[in-house]
């Protein structure tokens, strides 16, 4: 699986030296290699919001890009490099967590840790890993370097505790996932737990509470309702999610990331 | 007219799944496109800021880009895809104003509506029209696929109401059109409304009033005067714009987008 | 040296219509040239922290990368624009101290004043010299073109005063040189100053004194210590830099960019 595609997904922000120094690092191995950026304004040390991200657009790159994936608040610490070979993809990311959404939903070839100094920068002691290590074998990998050459084969990496949502009779109980740049709430309530699944079939019996406010409106679009009152939908990735039309939600509603949220149904 | 790059424009953010998914797909159809971002921090659903980033620098990308921009309050909400051909480039846009400002500047081959779901991800619903049905288009043009083969032609678009500036006697009344990052404002007076045009010819007899701040000062260029007091100059665009020597003037004259303001000439 | 790659450092910001321009005129000029971003949110006119970054970064491109930066306060003002061929690249710059740090570490093969129109988007006045002339430089640089085609050579160029640490007994007094994305605060003092170099040899007789606060510990790596409290430690570019584990150091000692730092020995 030879490929030209690298994605990165960090914590490093837009301001500084990091990300172009691994850019420079893969450009230096292979010109040829094109570097996508997913994003880098990740909340610093936040393994579970780039976990979240990284599921939310991984399934759209071509077949056999890789993805370097550092959020990494244990650099340095002796924490182990993973790397992932699944069916379409490579992965590879500190081993504290921020792989466990996307490789849950993938169908994995190979787990190793990236332990042969050979493809590295420097075999000394470095606390810019993600330069030295990562971006090294992230390159060298689209120069078609199998991964068996980085390291030895692991049986298990590190998994972030995903909470669930969870149905009870007439009622799911789940959280505030994530939080957009448009203010849009997202819960981890997937459509197909609703009783009748799909946006295309509005279910006005259905009350979703967020702290004190009860909103009753399920709408197919973000502008299908003409007042800026609340309302929920089904977004993108078929996760119920809470919205104001041209508006935040999370200003109007004053929640945030990990507030609860319960859905009942009238009948 | 075949082409290999993609400009990118929306109001999406840099730090959420939106722009990745975008050139996830697009790298997927086409892995020889070459996507180029002009900006994905307009302010939310501010279609007018992104009409006038577009005509502030699509002109100086190559014969053949296609721009692929999203500002989409109306999302999913039944308002058109429109495909404009032009004598050098293809655009393409929610059909809400976004293109008003290019459009008005280019010789236009055809309009179209994308209605034919043959080149999208997915037939069905979606919340995220870019990735599931504008970037496949925008990713196919780069293929020579015939913008025919999108959609039927049709014979207008929707436009912005622009506020133009006007001329009575010996005053120009204008409005602030633009706060770049470093505090400028720009108006929309172009410079060849002034009597004697062009910045090599100062005017001092001219007085630009802004709120209560009246500014005599007619500068060349940014680092002309000395002193920290705002001035105005011609700016790369053409257009009056008001500064501050390394300095904000939006914050040293507390203005901003939409403010009035009036040029008087003393003879 | 031929070479495809054009570093772009600006504080041109990501919201506006300044870098989009650039790249555009190069993909005009050399559609296979390829762009990396360094960094466009360099604070306003901050010729200091833009030489630092580019100093942090440069030396891992490729060779032959054109390093275009831009820091301009006195555009269109007549400051020189600066090339500089070194052994292993190319800089294109306002003369006003940008290049400082990045050429102290090169070895200079030509200076150059950029005065030839012939490779300018516009011989008139521009208020927007990155576009209408360092970019066309750049661009043209990527298709062979030599430096001499550019302008005359000159003998020297701006440098900025760079504060040096300075060691008197058993004493180091220098300052904070910058503040990362993440809060780390990164000193002036490289670790060769040090009675006993190297982050393997923590040295618990040293104690680095910022403001009113003493700190006694030496770690290896940012995730070394277990509680919140600040420590140093030897960053990625051989400095003593100041942090604290998943936390902000700047935020919680109240620190920034030019604060005295000293560092005492105790035998």
């Amino acid at each position: 699986m030879k490929t030209r595609f690298i994605a990165l997904l960090t914590d490093f922000g837009d301001k500084d030296f990091f990300v172009p120094s691994l850019k420079a690092v893969i450009a230096g191995i292979n010109p040829e290699a094109r570097t996508i950026d997913i994003t880098h304004e990740l909340p610093s040390f936040d393994i579970r919001a780039g976990s979240f991200i990284l599921l939310s657009c991984y399934a759209y790159f071509p077949e056999g890009t890789v993805f370097l994936a550092v959020v990494d608040p244990g650099v340095a610490s002796g924490r182990a490099i993973l790397l992932a070979e699944t069916r379409r993809y490579f992965f590879i990311a500190p081993d504290n967590g921020l792989l466990t959404l996307p490789l849950k939903s993938e169908e994995i070839m190979s787990l190793r840790e990236v332990t042969r100094s050979r493809f590295w920068l420097t075999e000394g002691t470095t606390t810019f890993e993600a330069r030295d290590r990562m971006a090294p074998v992230a390159a060298w990998l689209t120069h078609g370097v199998s991964p068996g050459e980085f390291g030895p084969e692991v049986r298990s990496y590190k998994r972030l505790k995903i909470r669930q949502p969870a149905r009870t009779g007439r009622e799911i109980a789940g959280a505030i996932l994530y939080q957009d740049k448009f203010g849009n709430l997202m819960t981890n309530i997937p459509s197909s737990m609703l009783p009748s699944a799909g946006p295309s079939k509005p279910e006005p019996a259905m009350i979703l509470q967020l702290g004190r406010t009860r909103i009753a409106r399920l709408a197919a679009s973000y502008a299908e309702l003409v007042d800026d009152q609340p309302f929920f939908l089904v977004n993108s990735q078929g996760l119920i999610e809470i919205a104001v039309r041209e508006g935040s939600a999370a200003a109007a509603l004053g929640a945030k990331p990990g507030d609860p949220v319960t859905i009942r149904f009238k009948r």
